[in-house]
């Protein structure tokens, strides 16, 4: 069945309006009085709707059901990614989507030699969550990951010290892995904190773990700064079930 | 320390000389006399050495011991993706080298775009090996996972199915998840199937059924052909205790 974003003030409970760019790709797929679709808030909830009349520039729709995305996660998961060269962190954006992350925050540290001014970062941001909402389309999310950005390292880790598990990865820990912090106990939230290029500084570790964070490996291979957190998320995913 | 990779045929048990790439590289880091430098054989065996003479071309190394690497996993995990459009196999070759993949094949399945031909297939498969090396050496794996293809579906199930754990992906299983695969028995081998951009037909799954393999669900987002693996590697590296 068809899937629409359709921005939450746009929806309404007994009908509702396809337009833009959703009533083009509605004549692509040549929809017709009759056919079911679904519209998604891109907040967690479902619509399944009826065609009711096709016009050139908007597709109008009778609303039968609503219903919580069945795609969306049982824990909240947060990306926190240092920044990073090229285009490493639309990559993540789009494979932590997919891969049903909850939010996806970048933040300065150390030793990042991406360093963004505020006006071409707010150019940035609107790129990238044009990325999350088309990798959350096209994986079926119903909810499209907020993308933004905390201007300091020590904001960024008080951000992912509110969830129930808050893990920074550091490629010189050899002691605690992700599994033995991930069985602790129970949680509905995780933040996954990765560095750039060329690491964290022992400072910032220190930094971190002072903030409430875990001190964990990944492993005993080097991964690239936007290879870590996707393995990272792709390991929580398994471990709480989700497939 | 440094790590070089040489061929296993160049490799002495008393003393060792870098040349061509390497000696360049050596020069890059301008190693001297008593510098202690790594030479793995990329299968699976490190070599703890020191420079005793440097030219312009060669650098001469005498060997102190040998040790089995210590960033290989504990499972060897074949990767069988379809072969897929652009540069996603590329992406997958890097990405599942860092991830600790043993074995990385393609294959032909029915909704295949991508079909190349056996002279073009040669040349890609020179270039996805260099790729798998430079990944292994930058990952500080002591071994290169082997990058090759397999002439049809039919072969790349058989050649997955003398795992311990063999697993075909499907976005339409909604029962059978990864974790219970996993969970079920002891492995020390296990192949990862997956298929390409518009994923397998019914008639392939039941295929990969009647040859042994599992068929299971990464949860209910649907990834990307070049996502899939990663997310699974990980989960299996995950799950093995690796990190």
């Amino acid at each position: 069945m068809p899937r629409f974003f359709v921005d939450p003030k746009e929806i309404h409970p007994s009908f509702m309006v396809l337009t833009g760019e959703n009533a083009a790709h509605a004549r692509v797929l040549r929809l017709k009085d009759g056919d079911e679709v679904t519209v998604c808030d891109g907040e967690g909830t479902d619509y399944l709707c009826t065609v009711s009349d096709v016009q050139k520039d908007q597709i109008s729709l009778v609303v039968h059901s609503s219903d919580p995305s069945h795609a969306e996660a049982s824990v909240k998961v947060r990306i926190y990614m240092a920044l990073a060269k090229g285009d490493k962190f639309e990559h993540v954006i789009q494979k932590a989507t997919e891969l049903g992350a909850y939010e996806i925050i970048c933040f300065p540290s150390a030793r990042c030699v991406s360093r963004p001014d505020d006006k071409s970062l707010g150019k940035k941001l609107d790129r990238w969550q044009k990325i999350a909402a088309s990798a959350a389309e096209q994986s079926r999310r119903g909810l499209i990951p907020q993308v933004r950005s905390v201007s300091s390292y020590a904001a960024a880790l008080r951000d992912a010290a509110t969830a129930d598990l808050a893990v920074c990865f550091y490629e010189n820990e050899d002691k605690l892995t992700f599994r033995a912090a991930i069985e602790e106990k129970p949680f509905q939230s995780v933040s996954i904190l990765t560095g750039p290029e060329g690491g964290f500084e022992l400072s910032e570790i220190r930094e971190a773990q002072e903030a409430g964070l875990k001190i964990c490996t990944l492993g005993s291979r080097i991964l690239r700064c936007e290879t870590a957190p996707l393995c990272a998320l792709s390991a929580v995913m398994y471990a709480v079930g989700e497939f």
